[in-house]
């Protein structure tokens, strides 16, 4: 009878053990089990057994039990809400990552003094640029984007619709930048000098239009229609001036510590004969208002542009290259006129840091120091050095042949901050109002991205 | 003794396979009830009246109760975090629902071709709208509305405030739409052609005033006392022009099936002798500059127009119509000179959809296809007719009579996606610089609403 | 044997009633536990020593288990979340504090009318500011504000870097208000009249430049050097000009029921000779477009511009005085010249509410009504007086010496609803265009903040 009595009380102390039990209820049921055993209720053997099968038992089985129902439960409210971007970016997605909204921005405040030579430069501060965007994604295939420019009178960047439904084709409407040059299409928060070089001036910017592209990880092609209008005004010609333009890259090169990208764009750009063209440039700083090269505006029938795209990036160090080259079809007896240009840059992190390059876009992109400023870091320095050369002059065209040398430092605080320091020489220019003029200038700028 | 031995027994297995033991737990014991049944410690009957105690009780009693605890306590958090809506708007209620934001906008983008008959209408694109806003509510009662449109050299939409605290009235104060018109008073994003008529050049628009109104499901009344502004210039006179504007709308049909719109505006407008008064539209595209009719600026003391409204909503089909007239009470000798003009339009949906009407605002709202683009539908598809037209011509102003005929056809992808294309006509001018020109338009635009 | 068999019974029942158990399973156990006992299966006594020891138990204990588990779960992953606040301002701060984010702005709706005396005013309205901002922290130690006012012609109010990191120093750069002035440093949306007073016209206001500063409870100072800019216009000479402008403020007294707040601020302005300097103020009314002194344009080689602040607030009562100079360096012979104003003001709050000051900033800062409307309360109620002076005669220039009169009353609904009546009495100018003038003006604003 004992035994199976013993056997009973093995029972109840197991489950009295048991965690579901509060650890002061184990306790005063341990002390229980010790005066049973001591007034001889219980056998030393048994009391021993009960302890030992008690603590057999996993001490947590409950605890773990109500852990995972309230894990499942919290996971599901929360995955159920919303999720909020805050680091690097303010973004916001659904829980079916359907919808999407960011917001945000850049600040740009430039300084700048000139050592003039023959022409006057104004010293001085400007915003270069602040821009706020809102941007997202509805119904998961469909994007938009809107921003606008705050600086100078204020300009609309961007303002289009990205559809993404016909897999692998992207198609975008709307006003953004023509898929033309890779210092063009790489964004002012990420070009390497506060500028880009002279002859981004062949680059056609923002317009309105439609555009079809698709991309691998390697590679991207892209091609549009856009009404090819000067200075952001359209229709300003009974037919539309428009544009056809197209751009193809590729990284035979894209790894950890090194990429190598090779890209080609070209634009025809029908701009009939009542379109003012003028192909123009301030030196490698924007502060001051006078321009280095400029053809003045001339009568074009069309004209044919196209850019060689070359850049290699080996962990710290960087070199990028563009060729430009623009065949002007003038009106009626006018002869067609050539021009051309091109850049040189190189760079170099004095820290561990390196360009991030992305291959389906063709661009370079947001470069995030590996210790920032605040965490034990100093951010990211890089120096850089470019050369570029731009000739506007052909037959009766003097817009001027310009070569310029500059000089860049750059701080990365972190991954929204960024200061620069550059050198601009204008080493020489010829014909155009610029002629023989050989202005030196020192920038600083200032750039918040959020 | 044997029985009261078996009865603790019972008891105590039946407390030991109660769910709170863990899974493992019951069956180490469920096992070793057999071994003791086995052993004959315990009688068959006894072993089986143990397995169906314990089976009667509720196997997840103390499981239902964490569930309860943990949902109760996750809902408690979550229900004081302010709740956000990223589904077809983005926007952020407070926990007390007494603060709401929404960030938001629209961008429109258009490319129009015109077949030209006598006068010059320049192809091209054109960013129409390009709008950001910021909406909410504070303290409940009160709710705001910033809304800028960035096109063209941009304009300030929407700045207001508005009260409902004096239930059922509402008051808002600031710069926003006069009480006028239905095509008017329907948003741009929801009007059924890319422009609206031609009559609604009597519409006032946006000015700065004070509004009261108040709204049943069926009916709205507004009226107000606004700053009578030409472009949006005030304070241009020694005394301020002003103007007193009033809408009234019924809607004695209001089912899921079909509404009937009834609305009736007036607006009584002191311009003051030195103020300019002028009428003009472009035809029903926005892309050209030129006017079809404009009676240029000329002197007037004050005006009253009036507005009558009628809308017919069934099922997949609608029709529209209004009535305008204006009376300019002119200067000095100058004789007074009475203008009206009207529109009809009818839209049918060949998709399963409906325009979908407020009673309490007495406008049409936002189309949110019944099978959209990317969930196995084909979005909601739309085509449209309207005939408008325009007199003012009238003594000695020969603004114009016009005729305009349109076509249009709607695709809707999804509740913020919009396509459209018009086909317009401008059937006859008669007088004014515009006389006997005749030109057709072609007209395309994408739209986003965010 | 019995003794120990009712033991077993003791433990197993107190064991079943251990609130793990459902409450039914509990009360199942209790009708079964009085069935064993009428049975005579145990005895009365060990029948209560059961219920006893049960009794005893924490009927809660594991339930408060489960609770502290949830809460812990729970607490954890909404730590994680950004902390979304929605009362008074919309803002989204990281689980770590880094990173923040603000959307706000402000919408302003004037409307005035003139008692006209010489000069002509118009009566009108105007959309005095409409302003959205967005500002933020990045990495905890570095702020961004971007804020641009539609109004007028729109233009970029603040945009600029703030630098926390080193301790105690802030360092700015962008474009920012410069540091003076007590009224021109106060917030226009807590201005206690609608306008800011005469002599405000010595105030630089922003411009684009860095600034160190640090402060403590009581005391800040802010020294900066400027790009000295006309009218936002910058780099406009060839050397740029520039100005250096500083402030320090000090509260001796600064506790619950009063503050004191001392200051001066001082800058000195190099304009060069080929830069427009112009002094020029509207009356205390902005609707106008007529200002009541004005000195033209005139060449001003630099400038040094001082006041000296003082303010005195005292439960609902207010002080507040500044004085003005301004001492003129000209070009060639043109003799220097000495420019001055100041202004008294006095405000008391009828309802039990004060002026919130920032010993820190040196500045008065957001009226949070004690009752706000809706909630039982009627606002704050706010009466204040001002009279105001500045004297731009001197030598040849006669911008003209102005005294001007105020009284105003502000009614803040809440935290964010602001309406404002002002009464303006242009007592009398001696000199310039406005000589012998005497206008009156009464103005209305209705204000919301977000």
């Amino acid at each position: 009878m004992h035994k199976s009595i013993s056997r009973s009380f093995i029972l109840s102390f197991c489950l009295l053990l048991t965690p579901w039990a509060s650890a002061d209820s184990n306790q005063a049921l341990m002390t229980l089990l010790k005066a049973l055993q001591a007034n001889g209720t219980i056998s030393q053997d048994v009391y021993e057994s009960i302890v030992a099968v008690a603590s057999e038992k996993p001490v947590t089985a409950a605890t773990v039990d109500v852990k995972e129902i309230v894990a499942k439960e919290v996971e599901m409210v929360t995955r159920a809400q919303p999720k909020i971007t805050m680091k690097d970016k303010f973004e916001v997605v659904s829980a079916d990552k359907d919808f999407r909204l960011r917001v945000g921005g850049r600040v740009q405040v430039d300084a700048a003094t000139y050592m003039e030579d023959l022409r006057k430069h104004n010293d001085g501060t400007e915003l270069r640029r602040a821009r706020l965007f809102v941007q997202g994604a509805l119904w998961r295939a469909w994007q938009y984007k809107f921003q606008y420019d705050f600086a100078g009178n204020g300009k609309i960047a961007d303002a289009y619709i990205k559809y993404t439904g016909l897999k692998p084709w992207q198609v975008t409407v709307g006003h953004f930048k023509e898929p033309f040059s890779l210092q063009e299409k790489t964004s002012s928060k990420y070009i390497t000098f506060t500028e880009r070089s002279l002859p981004n001036l062949f680059s056609p910017g923002r317009n309105i239009g439609v555009m079809a592209g698709r991309s691998g990880k390697h590679w991207s092609m892209n091609a549009g229609l856009f009404s090819n209008s000067a200075d952001g005004k359209v229709g300003t010609a009974d037919e539309a001036a428009y544009s056809i333009t197209g751009r193809f890259t590729y990284a035979p090169i894209l790894d950890k510590q090194r990429h190598l990208h090779l890209g080609a764009s070209a634009s025809y750009r029908n701009s009939h004969s009542d379109e003012a063209t003028r192909f123009r440039s301030r030196p490698e700083s924007h502060v001051t208002s006078t321009h280095v090269v400029d053809t003045k505006s001339f009568n074009a029938d069309s004209s044919v542009r196209a850019v060689g795209e070359v850049a290699y990036t080996y962990k710290r160090f960087s070199l990028q290259s563009e060729f430009y080259y623009a065949d002007i079809d003038r009106v009626g007896t006018d002869p067609d006129v050539n021009f051309s240009g091109y850049y040189v840059e190189g760079s170099w992190f004095l820290t561990d840091d390196m360009r991030p390059y992305s291959g389906s876009k063709g661009t370079y992109g947001k470069i995030k120091p590996n210790a920032i400023v605040g965490q034990g870091g100093m951010g990211a320095w890089q120096l850089a050095v470019r050369f570029s050369s731009v000739d506007l002059n052909d037959h009766d065209i003097t817009g001027g042949d310009a070569q310029n040398f500059s000089l860049g430092l750059n701080w990365y605080a972190n991954n929204n901050i960024r200061i620069s320091a550059n050198y601009i020489n204008i080493l020489d220019v010829t014909g155009g109002a610029g002629d023989s003029d050989s202005t030196e200038a020192f920038q600083m700028r200032a750039q918040v991205e959020f």
